[in-house]
């Protein structure tokens, strides 16, 4: 059954590969499950054919014959579920590698989606130079964790799984903030996952999408 | 197996039931399974013992056998597909829940989260009041699409799941918000999910741990 998944027509940040359609993609090019895109403008994404496939109105989405789904963790999760190659076979590493996914979403990416949205959507407010270093602090204090607990080790949990996927992916997003730099073993797990051949497939369709075109305003 | 669980010993909240642990208890009350608790001290949860447990110092943790595990979403997902009463047989039907339980986490709850950080660790910063209208706009605009998906069902998708585990729990962040009584369908999805025996269970459970403390500082 052919996959169909939803990206950004103009993504935000130009191709860089932050936009999440890059996450699902990687997956699928771990799994080497071949897939389709179908490109969303900004105004489709609020209209209700795509509300239907989306409630909150984002990308990407996922399609296979009669499953719909939303929710790039999710998405990510049933790909690794029914293909192998992203989830350890033993029952008790499964699900300490399906805990990282959790915390890559749950618990390290929310300080800094709060780092994104004070660099961007409060960079106008008077109070944004003065409250940087806070939000700053509160990214650290989960990277600080993060990089005790890797350690020197390659992956968060034996070999590389569905949570570093997701882990590298979260991480990636602070990389403009120069904070992954203070933390060189973290810069260097995040820059493994790059070098991934998967990740690179991945990252080079979402640039061919976007290089073509300026960024969206 | 025994299975046991880590808890605050004095909870934040002072056992309103906001504390991660309800959602693992209730998890656990759904699918009629006993559990022991561990209470942590705010010092020992920043000790090597713990830490090996929860490399992000926090609770709760769930310990089976030679399985140990953290984050919330991840222990409340192993109890789903363990144990009957929580996930669809369906496999469709059963990717969607789990979806809601991503979209629970990686969706909604990090607006909430950074509500309840500016409300209590900015406090008493001179940006305070003028942000949070800002900041409840950004969980409004994830309560209003939720609101609409839900419509008048009384579950998000078909009979009670994970998903709704998760989803009442987050929204039972905003209560003391006043936001959820914005949103009358979702708060009648909220009081559902509480007026749930197993929800009940979990809720006098955590009280009573946290019912003869004053709230920590």
């Amino acid at each position: 059954m052919t996959i169909t998944i939803t990206a950004f027509e103009r993504s935000p940040d130009g191709g860089k590969g932050l936009a999440r359609d890059t996450r699902v993609r990687w997956a699928l090019e771990e799994v080497r499950q071949p897939y389709e895109v179908r490109l969303v403008s900004f105004r489709a994404m609020k209209e209700p054919a795509h509300l239907a496939l989306h409630p909150f109105g984002q990308i990407p989405t996922y399609e296979e014959g009669d499953l719909a789904l939303f929710e790039t963790g999710a998405i990510v999760f049933h790909i690794a579920e029914r293909h192998p190659g992203l989830l350890p076979d033993d029952a008790n590493a499964r699900a300490r590698a399906i805990t990282w996914m959790f915390a890559a979403l749950n618990t390290v990416e929310p300080p800094i989606l709060e780092l994104v949205t004070a660099k961007i959507f409060e960079a106008d407010k008077p109070w944004c130079e003065a409250r940087l270093p806070l939000v700053k602090d509160r990214v650290r204090s989960r990277l600080n964790p993060l990089a005790a607990r890797l350690g020197d080790a390659d992956w968060l949990d034996g070999a590389f799984s569905a949570g570093d996927l997701m882990m590298v992916s979260v991480l990636l997003r602070l990389r403009p903030s120069g904070l992954l730099d203070e933390f060189p073993t973290l810069a260097a797990y995040v820059a493994r996952g790059e070098a991934r051949p998967a990740y690179q497939r991945a990252f080079a369709a979402q640039l061919a999408v976007n290089a073509a075109q300026p960024p969206a305003g």
